[in-house]
C-alpha cells in the first residue's frame, strides 16, 4: 500500500456540569486527535463548553459537537421515543451552541458525533440517522459526521455527501453482524490493554475485527473511541497511542475523501 | 430634518415550550419589523425555535436572539446573582443555538436582545452589560444589540463598536431619571391605546417622553417593544402601527449608523 | 344487583408550569370526583401543586398524585428506557412532594395514577408496574392505584393488596385484546359525545365495551378518565355526567373492596 | 452547669446527581450525628436520595431535608429574587419528596436545613425566613429547623414554636456582628485543624467566638457544620470529633427544649 496508514483517536470531553466534575480532560488530550464536546443536554454547561473548546485549541485537537438526548439525570444513556423531527431540532440546537463557542475562540467546528442513546438509536434507525445527518448538513455541511462503523448513520451521511467517519472501539467486543456486544453481556468489554491494542491494529491495518463468534468481519476504522475517565483510562490511551506509533500508523483526524 | 423618520417595532416571540403555548405569534407578526426569539433557557425549545424562525422568514421580519436566565419556571424574570463570566457563556450558547436554526433556514441573525431579568440587570450593571456585548461581539459582531434606551447595555455596545438599538416602551411609564416605572407601582402600565400611541409619537418625533414626575426627558427611540400576548395585545399593536403610518413614520429595522 | 351502581370520574389537573397555563382546572372540577395532580416532572410546579390541592379541597374532589417521567419538554409522553429502580424512585419522590402539599392543606392523599408514557409502559411491563405499586405501598399503602383496566399495573397492585381502580376511557376506542387503539390510528378517538356516553354506560352497567373489531369484550370500569382541556372538554364532561346521573348511577370515588 | 455538654455534628450529604459524584458520603458518616440530604433542586436525584437515606439509617445518623433553590447548574449557591410564596412552595415540595423516602425506608425526618443561597438569604430576610419556617410547620412541625446561629431563620422558627438549632461553623471566621466572613474575603476560612477545633471548643463550652475584629461575641452552638468533600474534609472531621470527645462533650442531635 502506498498511502501511509493513519487513524483518528477521539474522546468524549466537557462532560462536567456546574459543580460536578467528570473526566480528566486535560490529561487525556495529549493522546487524542479529535474531541467530542458535550453540548448541555446530557452533560456539559456553557462554561464547561467554553473552557473545553479553549483546551482543545491549546492542544491542537479537532473539535466536534457531541449532541445528546435531553436527559441530564440519565446522562443521555436512556433511549427515548423521540421523533425524527425532535432529533433534527435538538441536534441543530446543540451544534449551534457549541459552534458559537468555537467561533468565539477562533476555531473551526470539525465534526459531529451523537452521544449515548442517540448514537445507538441512530446506528439502526434510518429516520433518526437521516435527521442527524440532515441537521449537520444544514448547519455545517463541511463537518464530518462520526458514527458506528457501517451503521445507518454512516449511510445517511453518505447519502447527503457528508464526510462520514466510521468509528470503532478499542475496548468493546463485536458481534458477527458488526454490532457491539451489549453492555449487559459479561464479554462486552476488553479490559486487557494488549488485547485492545491488538484489536485496534487488526482493524486499522487489515480492516477486520474478530467477532465474539470467532469469525473475522470487515470493519472500516476511520476513528477510534478512547475513554477519558475510569481508573485505567489514561494508561489504556497511552498504550494504544504507543502501539499505533510503533507500527508507523499516523495519528490524524480522519482523511476527507469526498465522493 | 431631511431624513424621513423611521422606527422599528419589535416583539418577543417563540415563548412556547413543549406542550405549552404562549403568545399569538402568527397574529402579531404583521405588526412588527423585528422579533426576539426565546432560546430555550427562560422559554422556547428547539422545535419552537425552528418554527418561529420559519414564521419570521415568511413574514420578512428581522430575527433576533432573545437569551435569558436559566430559569424556566420563573420565565427568566427573577434576578439571579450570576457572574459576568456566566452571563457571557450563557449568551454565547443561546445566540449560537438560535443562529444555527436561522442558518439552517437560510436567514441571517439580525440582532440580540436580552430577556427579562437579564435585560433589567444589564441596564444598570456595567459588568453584566459588558459581558453581553462581548458575547455578541465574539459570535456575530455585525448583529445589533437591543437594550433599554440610554442604559449601560447601550453604552457597552457602543464601546465595542456594536450597533446599539435604544429600546422604548409604548405601554410603560417612565421616571424622571429615564428608567421604567417599576411593575410594582400602580402607574407602571399605560392601558389606554391612545395614550400609548401619543407617547410613542413624542418619543419618535421629538426624542422625548413625559416622565411620571411631569417633566419631559430626552430619550432615543430606535425600536419600540410591542407585546404579543395579553387580551388586548393585537389591538394595541394595530393602533400603534396605524398611528405611526398615519404620521408618515416608516416602520423598518433600526438604521445602522456605525460610529 | 342490590348495590346501586357508582363510578368515579377522574381528570388530570395542575398541568400548568410557571408562566404557562394548560387546562381549565376550576371549570372541570364540578364534573369530577377525583383529580390526578401533576408532580413537577412532566408538568406542574410547586406553586401550581399547592393551588391545585387547594382547589380540589374546595370542590371536595379526591386528590391523587400523577407522577410522570422526567421529560418536561415532552410532557411525559415519550417512552424512556427507565429501569424499574428508577421508576420506583421517581414515583416515591413525586408522591412525597404532592403528599406534603395535601398534608399542609389539611387533606388526605387518595390515590396515585401514573401519567402518559409511564402509565402506558406500566400497563404492559410487569417490572415497571411492580415498581410503581411498590412505591405506593411503601409511601401510602391505603392509597388507591389507578391503572388501565385489566392491565399489568392493576395486577401488580392486587398482588400487594393495594386497592386498584380500573380506569376506562370515554373518548378512546378499544381493541379486541382490551388495549386502547393507538393514538396514531385515525379511529383512536371518539368525538361524538353521545357515542362516548353510550360507551360509558355499557362499560359501567354491563361491564362491557365494543371493540373496534366489533366484538364485545369484558371490562371493569371503576373510574372514567375525563379530559380537562381541548375545545369541547367541558361540554363532553357535562354530557357524560348528565348521562350517568340520568341512569341513576352514583358519581363517587371508587369503592374500596379490600381482598 | 449540671447538664453535660453536648453538640450535634451535621454534614451535607446526597449531593451526587445522575452519573455525577460529589462527596465521600460513606466515609464522613462515622463523624456526624445528623445529615442534610439534598432534595433534587440544587443537587441530588431520586435514586441518590433513597440511597443516602439508607446510608444514614445504617449509620444511625439523624436525617434532615436540605432544600435548595431550583438552580442545578449553580448548585443552589446563586441568590435568586424568589418570593416568600415561591420559597414556601419549593420547601414544602422538597421536604415532602425526602420525607417519602425516609418513610419508605422506615425512618423519621429529624430536621430541615435550607441550602446555600437559600440558607444565606433566610439568615437576613425575615419574609423568606418565615416562609421556610411556615413550610416546616405545615409539613412536619416536630422537625427541627437548622439555621445560622442567631439569624432571622432561628427567630422565625422560634415564633412558630418550632425547635430551632443554631448552627455554627468550624472552618469559617466570624465578624463582630455575628455573621460569617464573606467567602470573598481572604480570611473567610480556617484551614488549620487545631484553630478550627479551638474555635469549636470555645463556642460549645463558653458560648463565644472570637471575631475577626478581635472581640469575643456570644454565639449559641447547637450544631456544627462539617464538610464532606474537599481534600482534607475527613481529616478535619476526625480532628474535631476527637477534640470534642477528649473534652467530654457528647456528640448527639440537638437537644429539644420546647419553649
Amino acid at each position: 500500500m502506498n498511502t501511509p496508514l493513519s487513524v483518528d483517536l477521539n474522546c468524549d470531553l466537557g462532560e462536567s456540569f456546574g459543580a460536578y466534575r467528570i473526566g480528566n480532560d486535560d490529561q487525556i488530550l495529549p493522546y487524542v486527535t479529535s474531541a467530542n464536546i458535550a453540548c448541555g443536554f446530557h452533560a456539559g454547561d456553557p462554561g464547561v463548553m467554553r473552557k473545553t473548546v479553549q483546551l482543545c485549541l491549546q492542544h491542537n485537537v479537532a473539535i466536534g459537537a457531541h449532541p445528546g438526548l435531553p436527559d441530564l439525570v440519565g446522562f443521555g444513556r436512556r433511549n427515548m421515543a423521540v421523533s425524527a423531527e425532535e432529533v433534527y431540532d435538538m441536534v441543530i440546537y446543540q451544534i449551534g451552541a457549541l459552534q458559537a463557542f468555537v467561533q468565539a475562540e477562533g476555531g473551526t467546528l470539525h465534526h459531529v458525533k451523537p452521544h449515548g442513546a442517540l448514537y445507538n438509536m441512530a446506528a439502526t434507525d434510518v429516520k433518526l440517522a437521516e435527521a442527524i445527518a440532515e441537521a449537520v448538513y444544514k448547519v455545517k455541511p463541511e463537518a464530518l459526521l462520526y458514527g458506528l462503523a457501517g451503521s445507518e448513520l454512516i449511510k445517511a451521511a453518505n447519502r447527503l455527501n457528508l464526510v462520514a467517519a466510521n468509528e470503532v472501539f478499542a475496548d468493546r467486543t463485536y458481534q458477527q453482524d458488526g454490532t457491539l456486544t451489549s453492555r449487559r453481556q459479561p464479554d462486552a468489554f476488553i479490559t486487557d490493554p494488549d488485547k485492545a491494542a491488538s484489536q485496534v491494529l487488526l482493524m486499522v491495518q487489515e480492516g477486520k475485527v474478530q467477532s465474539q463468534q470467532g469469525t473475522d468481519i470487515n470493519i472500516q476504522a476511520d476513528t477510534i473511541c478512547i475513554h477519558g475517565d475510569g481508573p485505567h483510562a489514561l494508561e489504556f490511551a497511552r498504550h494504544i497511542q504507543e502501539t499505533l506509533q510503533r507500527e508507523g500508523i499516523a495519528l490524524a483526524t480522519p482523511k476527507v475523501q469526498r465522493p
